[in-house]
């Protein structure tokens, strides 16, 4: 157990370029730190938010980028300063690896509303190297952001709960919408939104799934097991359901007018923005006093959050809908995923494939 | 007093048409019902509301009309079922006179977000008579729309805090903004905005006012105590205020950009609404999902509320800034504040002028 003092040599995939093809990628990871655990990838799963990173949508991209902040690992070594851990747990790791811990997010246990937060990738680490993703064999993590996956949830089954799951169970907790009996909707069925159907279903709400057409209708009824499902170009169906719910959980990435869904939240509902989108996005301001309706947003979750959304998961029995993948299926499962051809996760099984050069 | 079996002529300043010229005009009140209080006009204060609907901005005026919305008067008459009021108890009538009772809004005692509310002038009683306001000798209003004026509190100053007063106190208490210590700022100095600095100096807040120049610094520091001012223009000191303020009340009734504003707020912000304004105001998702921001609105407050800030201003010694005026100065009054020419609120003393024709 001489790591303490050497770095590690690990192979990932790694975006070479903005074609965003990955390939086999050779590293070192730094030196195993007092606070740090050793994690041996046994998941994997890929968010859209993996796409836009090695394609640089955002111009920020760094190269080679290995991707991937749905984790669930094997602790194989841990830091003399470690309590959280030992060799052997299960845990995940997600979108954050670092945080400045001295600001007032950070103190107040948010820490991914911290300003100088660190990614998992295409970050740079307090050492100064590149922070590297999870399509790798190991990764190497600070304590304080890795969750133990609890006994009863299968680890590839809590890789999409790192993100996806805990970027909709976050804002139900903080915006007090877990109690039973609320009436709540989901604007879009990708990755998130399938979560947040299950999440809503689970805390006993009322779930309305709201699409452009009624194309997903079978599957967010029968299969995610909406309780009603409303077609937002039909003018009737939407001026039936006004003031009606008490949140809508808005997973939509792209522009898209916000006036039809506010009309849908009764008095001091909440209309929860958790797509990215840089055209500026609109409405009236009765729209929101009258009725002292909020438009807000939430990003991803506290590790606090995330720890306990698996617990939450894994009471309840919840599970995630995956497509299990192996490692020489990334590149085509990321061009699915781009076109939505997936239902409604891929989760890469890392450690039960063969990707060294 | 047989009144309960005879409608009541009384005379206002009525506009006639959309010039929105007042004069004035002989009509009657209904009979005084079971819980109705008849009330002598003592003052009444001037909203900018009330130029929408003289000069029929909204498109929906019915003539003729007397506005006055800010009313403070003392009760002559009780009907038999009456309890809250006596003849002689000095009360204050606000924006709304009735409302459904049965809705969900109604039932949570924020009668102002009933559909069905009934609007002080300009609106429809349940007998089917047009409401008129206070620019009159005489009001009836249903008991539960009426608040006591307590002691301690000048009739005159009470007028402003029934719209303007409430309009910030409610949206301060319902968000949890009452604590000592919270970091605040008001956008427009205008009769709500001015009332706003007041509101949030009293509740112990440090108070921001955000304006487009230096115009009405010395005005905002001195006379109404904020203790900061903030040009939006300048953009050094907009990025030095960043992540700063725990709330922005937004009194701006015409389009601006909110991103400025939005950029402002800390962790949890949010920027409140106050200002009807039909042109679609813009923002990207960012804005407010990174930091969990809200831009959310209020519209008037509770009866509950409006006597909660009478109660409260009298306790606290505040004070609205006024300008009386008699009745005779209403349409020029009317003129000036459409230019913003007040400091802050016109009040008309409405008992102590002659204006019957």
């Amino acid at each position: 157990m001489g790591s303490l003092a050497s770095e590690r040599s690990v192979v990932g995939l790694a975006a070479k370029d903005a074609t965003g093809v990955l390939s086999p990628y050779t590293y070192t990871l730094r030196k195993t730190g007092e606070e740090d655990v050793v994690v041996k990838v046994l998941y994997c799963g890929i968010c859209h938010t993996d796409i836009h990173q090695t394609k640089n949508h955002l111009g920020m991209s760094n190269y080679p980028m290995v991707p991937g902040h749905e984790v669930v690992g094997e602790v194989i070594e841990v830091g003399p300063a470690v309590s959280k851990f030992q060799p052997g747990d299960v845990v995940g790791v997600g979108v954050i690896v670092g945080c400045c811990r001295t600001c007032t997010p950070c103190k107040s246990d948010v820490e991914q509303y911290c300003n100088k937060r660190i990614w998992s990738y295409n970050d740079v680490y307090t050492d100064g190297k590149p922070t590297q993703g999870g399509f790798a064999s190991t990764m190497i993590v600070d304590q304080k952001f890795a969750v133990k996956i609890p006994a009863g949830l299968a680890p590839e089954q809590a890789a999409p709960l790192l993100c996806a799951g805990v970027t909709v169970y976050s804002p139900l907790k903080h915006f007090g919408l877990m109690a039973p009996g609320l009436r709540g909707a989901i604007l879009g069925l990708g990755g998130v939104g399938h979560m947040g159907v299950k999440v809503a279903k689970v805390m006993g709400h009322h779930v309305t799934v709201i699409s452009s057409s009624d194309k997903k209708k079978a599957e967010a009824m029968d299969h995610l097991g909406a309780d009603a499902y409303l077609v937002s170009s039909d003018a009737a169906q939407m001026a039936a359901a006004a003031d009606s719910l008490d949140y809508i959980i808005d997973t939509v990435p792209v522009f898209h007018p916000l006036e039809p869904y506010l009309s849908l939240l009764k008095l001091d509902g909440k209309l929860i923005l958790l797509g990215v989108i840089n055209e500026p996005l609109q409405f009236v301001s009765p729209m929101v006093m009258l009725g002292r309706k909020a438009i807000t947003g939430s990003f991803i979750g506290s590790m606090t959050e995330t720890q306990e959304v698996l617990e939450f998961c894994a009471k309840k029995g919840l599970t995630s809908t995956i497509e299990m993948v192996k490692m020489d299926y990334v590149n085509q499962a990321i061009e699915r995923l781009e076109r939505n051809d997936v239902r409604y996760r891929f989760v890469v099984d890392v450690a039960g494939s063969k990707f060294e050069p």
